[in-house]
């Protein structure tokens, strides 16, 4: 008999007839003999609504209050989903984060897990319950209701899987698993089987489907997860730790897939007097503006002079470029110039940390496809290239072939 | 500096523009110079909203979740009164009954306030804060959600104005106080000052707008309860104690007001053997059925039969009957009887209970007015006439009269 703890999200649970579905893939699954213990999201546009309704009555709702307004969205699903399953003639009860155990700092609105104690929730496992737990919250000391903030509902499934040592975590979503690239751009991509956490965490980052910080905590304590479809049977792809031997032997090849992203834009400060501490004068007005930089090169200086590049997302370019015109002012800055219509593409794969050749690889194949590299980073398993928006799907395509991912 | 604690019903809440009104009274009265705490009801329809989503998943939903689920709907009404009293500029906070400290037995749906800690309540109060707390809502030992039934949150304010020894409880909801009459029946109804715990219960059992319970519990403590509107300021009516030697002073009619029912319906079971406990073979059938009995008259028994009378609310009037007329033949009675276009008006006053006569001036007026009575009731403060439902409007007059309730 294993433990499961199985997550579904909103749209699993969007309605009536979508939660008496779930209830009954949860119901098989408890047949099939596990114990199991479900995380739900609130259903649909519920969060929005709820957001609306604070704003219906101030433009600047305290994050403590709206917390606990918003916490009522998974208390609700939770609640149906318990009941659905006690339909399905499945004993099974609901808990809010504070029951099960769920403690947290007091950052509201981005709340941090410093303690789960998952007594209640094993009591009523041992008493042959499926436990539901509303995701997204927990409690301080002080019994604050708190929201754990963006993929709280996973790192809530991550955070009891841990503390319960369940043998899995299973994330059902409206994708099927992960992909070594988009399938909307390369026709030909293959679903993993597996893929380790770093992996997943870069890819996740670039725009799949899991918050990185529940891929952290599952890192952390190598909580295998299992990322699927929340409406069909297909085998979904299972994150896990590659260092385990025996999982590490189905890697055969070192990239994992490829990643974009589109919308991105860029500004150039020009002729930046290249002076210790002249990096921090450039951002720090960017932060204060609550501006999100993402890509940051700063070319080799030229005669104490120095250009530095930043991408930010397109939506922010004109505030981004009205806080950087400012700065360039302040320190002597010739001037700036911006392009947004940028994209990128990445390759992902714990395997490139340890062997050489995968960048020039990378760089050979947008060439010959005549792709122009506007910018590159790079991260231990992450290879990125910042290129013209009209060429990331040529690119993603190109990277594809070249790694040979379609091939098992 | 007083401790008000007032309560919100539902309607008062409804919409965003109504909790900014209301944000603004309770503004009004702590700038006065009072600490406030606030209780909640769900905003408008939403607890039918969410009792039409359980059973959009199920026919039967499990009592423990449905109290999740429902406690909801008071969350959010309070987190929206505390942002918009914020957005007025007045610190506040809102608590779930958890945090509020009401800890209650675990009878789902209908529990018990078993002990109130406001620790909490007070600690934000002494910082200054208007407490919002969620009405209709405690805890169990467990940590379980559960919620207090009918006229659950009158319950709260008037618990919470009990443990925190608050100067008063102040209910707000869509009518002004308590009348002597049913203004829409006796047009010169006279809005009541003051009125005692006891009355004030016979009056609410009657129709009026507080529960029952809430006013025992009000009772049993001494807490003087307002009853007063949540959109004019209109002097509203104090509920307290009588006992009280300066309050006593205001009474001078010991008859405080006339209530009335509708849609009453009587069985009458004729010829029943009058053997020792044949009443309980009457009603125990009918307990079982869910039937709730009102009114029980037993003839004086000739010849060792007897008649038996009880009314029923006209909903229940058919099953009723088929239950009585299975009972008749079981027991051995004649038959059964009924007539469904039945009232019932009644005066209320705790000044009746040492003074005799009151009963005979009742019978007397109504006598005069041509009205028959079909049934007689007492209780302590109460006297109460079963008549024939055409009747009722013209007996309420006529009492009014006849006790010159219009009077100061």
């Amino acid at each position: 008999m294993a433990l499961l703890v199985q997550k579904y999200g909103g749209t699993s649970v969007g309605d009536a007839e979508r939660i008496t579905n779930v209830a009954r893939r949860i119901a098989a699954a408890r047949a099939a003999g596990n114990q199991i213990v479900v995380v739900v999201s609130a259903m649909g546009k519920t969060t929005d609504h709820l957001i609306a309704l604070a704003q219906s009555v101030t433009q600047s709702p305290e994050p403590r209050e709206m917390d606990l307004l918003l916490s009522t969205g998974e208390l609700v699903s939770s609640t149906l989903m318990a009941m659905a399953l006690r339909e399905l003639g499945v004993p099974s009860i609901s808990m809010g984060g504070a029951q099960a155990g769920i403690q947290t700092d007091s950052v509201h609105g981005q709340a941090s897990i410093v303690h789960l104690n998952p007594a209640r929730v094993r009591r009523e496992l041992d008493a042959d319950r499926v436990v539901i737990v509303a995701g997204f919250q927990g409690v301080t000391d002080d019994m604050d209701i708190t929201t754990l903030g963006r993929g709280g509902s996973d790192t809530t499934a991550v955070a009891l899987a841990a503390a319960l040592q369940a043998e899995r975590c299973e994330v059902y979503t409206d994708v099927d698993g992960i992909y070594t690239a988009d399938p909307r751009v390369v026709p030909k991509a293959r679903k993993l089987a597996g893929i380790g956490y770093q992996e997943m965490l870069e890819l996740a980052t670039y725009g799949a489907k899991m918050h990185p910080r529940s891929i952290e905590l599952a890192a952390w304590y190598k909580v295998p997860v299992l990322v699927a479809s929340s409406t069909d049977y297909a085998p979904g792809t299972l994150i896990h730790d590659l260092d385990d031997g025996e999982t590490t032997m189905e890697i055969s090849n070192k990239v994992s897939g490829v990643t974009y992203e589109r919308n991105v834009a860029r500004i150039t400060m020009r002729a930046v007097p290249d002076s210790p501490g002249i990096v921090a004068h450039v951002f720090e007005p960017l932060t204060e503006a609550g501006i999100s930089v993402d890509t940051i090169v700063q070319n080799a200086s030229a005669e104490r002079l120095t250009d530095v590049s930043f991408t930010v997302d397109r939506g922010d370019i004109k505030h981004a470029l009205e806080v950087s015109m400012q700065v360039a002012s302040d320190i002597g800055a010739a001037d700036c110039v911006t392009n947004d219509h940028l994209g990128n593409v990445s390759i992902v794969g714990t395997g490139m940390q340890n062997a050489p050749g995968y960048a020039s690889r990378m760089f050979r194949a947008l060439s010959d496809a005549a792709i122009n590299i506007e910018m590159i980073t790079t991260s231990q398993i992450r290879i990125t290239c910042i290129v013209d928006e009209g060429q990331v799907n040529a690119a993603v395509r190109v990277l594809h072939d070249a790694f040979e991912l379609e091939r098992e």
